[in-house]
């Protein structure tokens, strides 16, 4: 397995760099017999583009995905689904005055030093945060998938940015709310801190970070396998995939590890015939195992790189220290653009394990 | 790849279950030309080993490793290693007694969903923390390897049990304390209050749970692939195959979510000749390549869920609410036991890493 | 994916050195629910094992198979399968007075360069035709699923030795008469002339080669995924692992290649409202995917390298002439003891297609 | 690892259809540093173009590559290499008139049973001998590799078409004669043979098969990993990747079993202070390893499928019998298109073990 794929029986393949000719994916796979055009995947691709309020970057992508193969008659063949949005609005310039000086929080030092300078450094190349494109190409066809074959329901929205946190519990019934704001956050008190927060940050040459909240529904039980193959170590490693992740943890997580075992253990109960549990501290996942609960998952993101005001860093080629100044137009906090690429991963991921293990079949 | 295997380059194959013959390992990619034999193992395993302390079960496993295959006159060959600990001292009677009321936290009921009903439901069969074991079978020759060829040094401790937090920041010279105590904690002083709380759960016939804190130095700059294949995914990937391991960071983590870009971005400046950052708040990862600081990870254990205290829950063949009382004899904290796990699975990645980036050849 | 397993979703792990402790293998990825026991394996390694006639090598290997793990109350439980050999009457001896004599046809040169001289090279190490009975360990697993899941039978046998060609075409009723004589031939006439003639190329202090054919019957249609995935591909690649295999053609192979295109095409008609093929040039497989007929692989084996006559040969240490005498004790002509071996290959193959493409699900 | 990839380290996906938008491939894991444009590849897409001579397909398809990402400023970065060609000049009419009617030796029968009728038929679809264009696109650059870095130079070449055979022996010095000629034989004599029966077998409604044979020189020693890693099961899964490719053979390979050991086995000398054996039965693989020698591999193809002569057959939705007469423009033989498929996949085949080895680094 190349490092630019992912999954087992359903991989997703990424390429392109930020500012070369195109970007985009294949995936591989997915069954036959699913109806699928572009409309499918640009829906979750606008989601996530840029320049669409003033708390993201004011670049304009229209990224505009198109369907290069799998695809006959507006059904999936069975064969690999390739996908791509040709490049635009690149302004390569910004980077060649600052091309030499170490941007902190950037890759631009490990990826001179892992590549011996051959890397296209414009935009962040390969380790741009753009490149979360391709997993929404791949991510939307798995999200209908498994909506299509199992009725099974993602949704992820920004429960935190910077130190603003939504306090409401998030339920389905939430979901129609989170992209009626910026902010991404169906709570629409908290959406206005939080965009208050962003555009105060941005203000001052600044960025922020945050936290953004999945929950999946109506998993059926068994999906994950041990060892190492849990669904939890296959979710994490998607979520690391997306440069700014630092952290992810499952249902109670971090806060969990201060409780005692009979406040944190999940009490089984027969609910409808079914059994299931009264709490959901486990996230859905016991044993790596899906248990037939919500999948519930939370993942941190760090504050943007990229921020306005001066930094001393050190020129990569002299070695001496300079001072950087960032121009282009950057997103002054990641997070709100951050939920369908969220809602992706953890759909390929799924749907990958729903494969697996027979849920679906190789033909719908 | 088969899902009780993980690694690129450095596939370790884990088998066996809780209360069968044996459990073991098969380590395939190994450089050729290794000094190894069981001492070099059987050291880590004994930091795992249970019974050792008033804080641990008081289940007496030897734990002794035997190498099957793959070293020859004293060094590895460039075959696969195989190793294996027989089982003993199992007291299977113990689950027969419990076999269908499902234990809450545990995988009980996800297990015999998926498998409908043929696992090995013995302690937990495939699914018990007692298979750490073949990671640190696996771990220690990895770290040993990083050592010998790169002089990579990963050490894991306790940093937090239940709400009792490690103040003092961890530095290398504070390693040989590590092992000292019973939690596992470089501080003594924490450690002593580590302890009591442990043994205050047990006596209530409750558990508690914690963080183990990872660092490792001298990572050379380069390790880790771009998007899929980031240090961070694999890393956590491995972490989550611990069993209760439900978080993982990365340097500031979920806290530097909170932070400004201004705070949290590491500035680069020249430290005898060599790039480096004044703060490490990016755990030593950027881009999902490694730049040469230490890697700081994470990990979150939540409390064990096997407890003394009788619980609700369901029988799993009845379908009718019943008593479960956890005979056996268990763990009141797990944590105390990960540190030499989570410093095998961190050296397993790794190496793999150092072999995939050519740093690590075929032959030492 | 290691060098040392092969499969997609059902991966053998082979392990161990013909003169080491013990070889074995793992096999994960089998459904849950098969009824096992070490019976089902050991007739397999009975047919393979040596010793039995005065054509194969008087070494006595018992060869008697341990599961290990996987294994639960008689039946599969989906957790990895473990099997070992222990090793035993192996003459290492032998080995080290010809030592740094390169032995012609065998790995000694390229494995000495490979390894830096680490490898183990007692009887060839990890290069010893024995290891096929790790092959024959996951194969017997897998020929029993098929049967029992699919009703899918394969059967090989020696159809060609030094130039004595079985006449007769194979058919099913013919498989009660493969292991009614020592050359594994199902024709007895054949079988009595290959004998001789590998009895006397024994008395003349050298070795044949021969072909092994290979007829499975009642595969379904649709196992083999397109381009590198075909069933071709996966069946010549396994082939390929066993040492002295130099050749693989499926139904008219080489000599199709004479042919023209009327000649060689399978017309399709329908039988018993099935469409199938008239003739079955294609053995089975069209596009690398099965069509239902019976698949027909043909596998060439040079001859043993080891003989009793002198030959000529170089010192690995100082790179001069010497004149090499094989003592120990060498199979004359290995093909006899290979049916077993290609047997279990291609059922681990097929095995494996079906769980890919849903045919067998992952518990019975 | 999906269907459509193949490669441990350098992996290579291939996508598209015959008559789909496009057909390309990614290649993932090709070291940075490799000077690398268009023409690289170009040239090699040339050699294996349709349209070029009376012998071959009157189809014109230009078949010009775009390099999409993985090459900033003339080299490779380290990222993948996605490269793509449009397609043109399909006439998917041709189908549609024959749809039902399955044509003996494609693969219609068995693709439409696996997707249940959603695959591409059109051209045969992912199935098509087109596709084996993406292998060129990656093999034209592994093949540049190695001869950047190791100097490891590829010739493969017509050597038989049905019953008409090179008498020659291939050497180096033979390699410019190959293109010369439309067999691709670099005997011209037997070549001008071989033109006139392919010519006669069209003129006749029919076609032919034969056999491409390959060598690779200046391989170093050391390259394959020991069982299911061989460099011949990967070299052989690799040639089965190709339609109508139904026998694989190394060295001696199916003859070499005809012989006896002492006839067969290649006696060790030392030549200019090398080790090197006075004969090459073995085709420069002994235990899966390269020894130094010219790898020796023979591909028989079977005569091309769709010929001009009718046949009888049967409609697939009917079930009855039906007449075919297959129109559109097609190869007599698809022999002499097939060399720079071989090479391309013996470069993709060497190059990968030739990083897995750290023959090769990741940085040029």
């Amino acid at each position: 397995m190349a490092a630019n794929s992912t999954g087992r029986r359903l991989v997703l393949t990424s390429f392109g760099e930020s500012h070369g000719k195109s970007i985009g994916a294949v995936l591989d796979g997915c069954p036959a017999g699913l109806e699928l055009d572009e409309k499918d995947i640009q829906w979750m691709l606008d989601q996530r583009r840029p320049g669409q309020s003033s708390i993201s970057t004011q670049r304009k992508e229209r990224d505009t995905v198109e369907i290069i193969s799998g695809v006959f008659r507006g059904n999936t063949t069975g064969a690999p689904i390739t996908m791509m949005i040709q490049n635009s609005d690149q302004k390569s310039g910004d980077y060649d005055a600052i091309k030499t000086k170490l941007r902190p929080g950037h890759s631009d030092y490990t990826a001179a030093e892992k590549y011996s300078g051959y890397n296209d450094y414009r935009g962040g190349g390969r380790f741009s945060g753009r490149l979360t494109a391709t997993h929404v190409m791949g991510g939307a066809i798995a999200r209908k998938l498994l909506k299509v074959a199992l009725d099974i329901r993602t949704n992820s929205y920004t429960t935190q940015i910077g130190r603003t946190r939504m306090k409401k519990e998030f339920n389905e019934k939430m979901a129609g709310m989170i992209y009626k704001n910026d902010a991404r956050c169906p709570d629409a008190g908290t959406a206005k801190i939080m965009k208050a927060d962003i555009t105060s940050a941005r203000k001052g040459g600044d960025s922020l970070g945050g936290i953004v909240e999945s929950v999946t529904c109506n998993v059926p039980v068994g999906l994950g396998e041990p060892i190492f193959g849990s669904l939890e170590s296959d979710l994490s490693s998607a979520m690391f995939s997306i440069p700014s992740v630092k952290g992810v943890e499952f249902g109670s997580g971090f806060e969990g590890s201060e409780k005692y075992g009979s406040e944190n253990n999940d009490l089984y109960v027969v609910k409808r015939n079914k059994i299931v549990t009264s709490t959901n501290n486990s996230g859905g996942i016991l044993g790596g195992i899906s248990n037939g609960m919500p999948i519930v998952m939370r993942v941190a993101f760090k504050p943007a790189s990229s921020i306005a005001k001066e930094q001393e860093t050190i020129d990569y080629n002299t070695r001496k220290k300079t001072i950087l100044r960032v121009r282009g137009r950057h997103d002054p906090c990641v997070v709100p653009r951050a939920p369908p690429v969220v809602d992706s991963l953890v759909s390929l991921i799924l749907a990958d394990h729903a494969l697996v293990s027979g849920k679906i079949g190789p033909v719908l």
